[in-house]
């Protein structure tokens, strides 16, 4: 047993607050409170901000006001806004009321923008220059507020006299500069922005895309309100990329192994009712053909064969969509491409995997006819698959609906309706035809 | 059609290079390697950085030698090296013997990292400062050797005389320190730093996990010989987080929509391959019981209901798992909390499944047996897609594979097979003793 012996609140606070998160995560939540009111805010307050997001909600609402205001007084206003957006409206009045006014107005600033925005992820501590002021003025007016100044600032921001954002320099451009030069002769002018209400899914694509280390957010005056950092970003990317993959099967995007059974099942059953409700489906189309398999029941050994392959192929077209969609390099055109691809790739696979189906098939039951039906199935089913693979995720984006959303079910849901019906629709048609009454 | 008017070189030049990548790489590849070719190649250079690997291992090896050298003239070392490595030995050999020698020896070295590790990733561009020198020498120095820095370097390296790393200083720490203090006095002693041989999936982990910047890379000697940046790592984290969806259905981990099929075919086909072959293991279930459904025909209408909800549930399962692993957040002790949740789940949903399912059978047939052959064929295999959803990726874990290799091909065979063996054996006990012959 791993955690057989306590944890030491002392030992605890000398380690990273993503280790010290990491360990208190495991142990219940009662015992995890109890830690963190035992450390120091320094490491504590930190390690709260780093819990994941369902142990993080139930510690904060289950701590005493009190104490949470002191967890949150060495944080930047930004952690501090998001651990109080887990409150709820009376709870978070509380909280905000017992912190020092200097924090609570910008707390409050802060909470008003949607958790998702820019102005939700971007911190508000950066650092402005004048444009008038000389480089030498600038740097010792800097080496006065160091105490504001955190280690992974790397631009600061040149404004005008309305505080509208002019220019940037970084810290280098300061070292190299003359120092009798103004700031305004050595900024560059060339400055990529974000506004308050900017995506973060479409922001974090643009830290990957043109690999920024962080950008300046603006309100509609055009002044510096914030700063987006690409180490803020990294974990919102690698979050939002894979979140997907939990969409596609009816997961909610933030279940963790972690995540205690009692959160799971309210979360997960709905999505499996769903996913019964379209079952039912493929079944209704079995069940048309009854009167077929009761003649012929060798067909209901191939129903798997069926349904596996078209859901296998079906979800490989489909994966590589919506990935492509989450890494934000889908362009317009691209739809009517993969379709094309797709459809190619259907009639190649199709061919491939029925030749070898029906071969095996044939020698298995011993009936060619039964081995040209199961290939002609398997075309059909493996071009349904590339086609439902495409049209799923670009018609849910188009509906505005998250193109994983639930995607792989309504995927196997077609490939299975539409590979039965062919099988079992074939076998029928042969059986009137082709075999002596 | 969005393609429709030719793309001038002169107004793509214009462009942000991951733009221009964006541009080139849905066009064929010879009108790509044209327009490459008309551009200066300051941003050619960087816009075949920027391309997608398929398309991009097509541009290198098309391009004559001296037109590669010409366009890597503008890059960084690292990213010469990683387009280079893309070659075949001899063709390989040919374009480092036109660089020049102040690149082709960096150029050389870094080939001998591996891909994937932090030789393979860092960028050799970096700035040293010597432990003696004062702050002021230090400026002085950095100064004239301004055209070496770029501009996304936060901080320096301070190294003893044997080159060796001592500590760090941030360009900000230099313009704070007062001109005549030393860089020892100045400099932060604790840094983390990264081995030639880590792993990129691990340092992208603790790039999110830390929230680091940059981090320096040491040889066996303890110097500095390069620095890995969380702008390069943003990009890497997306891909890896985002590999192992396509590894689960059986995808390369690097397909796109843009992948031309004939790429993709021989991709995909082995695993469906692979796919057909587990599913002749579910139809051999269903062939063992075939006299069962003579008798029955009503079963085989509930084989796609059987087989569709224990896929899907051992889906949500096996991908909550997945995940985890691949954001690293699974501690050794995990394995069995994650066992003990999915058996519960699996328990609650098959109960409330099995009830709605063996409900409606009732109804639709007629017959109470059928439905509670449904309802406990229904508990047993949501249990086993528990099970399978857990087992999987950690014994593909454990036997050194990636846990998400055609991890959900395994999955739906494990959860046919023992759908359709709990339900027909069941029907088929049934018959036996409840049934009058």
């Amino acid at each position: 047993m791993e955690t057989n012996h306590p944890v030491k609140p002392e030992e605890l606070s000398q380690q990273h607050p993503a280790d010290i998160a990491d360990t208190l995560q495991r142990l219940p939540v009662e015992e995890g409170l109890t830690l963190l009111q035992a450390m120091p805010a320094e490491p504590a307050g930190h390690a709260l901000v780093e819990l994941e997001y369902d142990y993080r909600a139930e510690v904060v609402a289950s701590l005493a006001p009190q104490e949470l205001v002191r967890l949150v007084q060495p944080l930047e206003h930004h952690e501090t806004a998001d651990l109080i957006a887990e409150l709820e409206g009376r709870s978070r009045e509380q909280i905000i009321q017992r912190l020092p006014d200097d924090v609570a107005l910008p707390v409050r600033t802060l909470l008003d923008y949607p958790e998702d925005s820019a102005g939700g992820i971007m911190s508000d501590r950066f650092v402005t220059l004048s444009m008038d002021e000389s480089v030498e003025r600038s740097q010792e007016r800097l080496r006065n507020s160091e105490t504001f100044l955190s280690d992974d600032i790397s631009y600061l921001y040149v404004v005008d006299a309305k505080k509208a954002l002019k220019g940037i320099v970084s810290f280098r451009d300061l070292v190299f500069a003359a120092p009798g030069s103004k700031v305004s002769a050595i900024m560059r002018k060339q400055v990529t922005c974000l506004r308050l209400w900017d995506d973060q899914e479409e922001i974090s694509r643009q830290f990957a895309h043109y690999h920024y280390l962080g950008l300046p957010v603006l309100d509609d005056q055009d002044r510096v309100v914030g700063v987006v950092r690409s180490s803020d970003v990294l974990e919102i990317a690698r979050e939002e990329a894979t979140e997907d993959m939990q969409l596609m099967v009816g997961l909610s995007g933030e279940e963790r192994v972690l995540t205690s059974w009692k959160k799971s099942l309210p979360r997960r059953l709905p999505w499996l009712l769903v996913n019964l409700a379209t079952a039912f489906a493929a079944a209704a189309v079995v069940g048309m053909y009854e009167g077929v398999i009761a003649q012929w029941t060798a067909l209901a050994v191939f129903l798997p064969i069926i349904a596996g392959q078209g859901g296998n192929a079906g979800m490989q077209t489909l994966t590589v969509i919506i990935r492509d969609m989450a890494l934000g390099e889908i362009s317009p055109g691209d739809g009517r491409r993969a379709l094309v691809k797709e459809l190619i790739l259907g009639i190649a696979n199709g061919l491939a995997i029925g030749l070898v189906v029906g071969a095996v098939s044939y020698l298995w039951k011993g009936s060619a006819l039964l081995g040209w039906i199961v290939f002609a199935a398997m075309v059909l089913n493996q071009l349904a698959a590339g086609l439902a693979g495409v049209l799923i995720p670009f018609t849910l984006k188009r509906l505005r609906v998250d193109p994983a959303l639930a995607s792989s079910i309504f995927l196997t849901t077609i490939t299975d309706v539409a590979g039965f019906f062919f099988f079992l629709s074939l076998a029928a048609l042969a059986m009137r035809w082709a075999l002596p009454q």
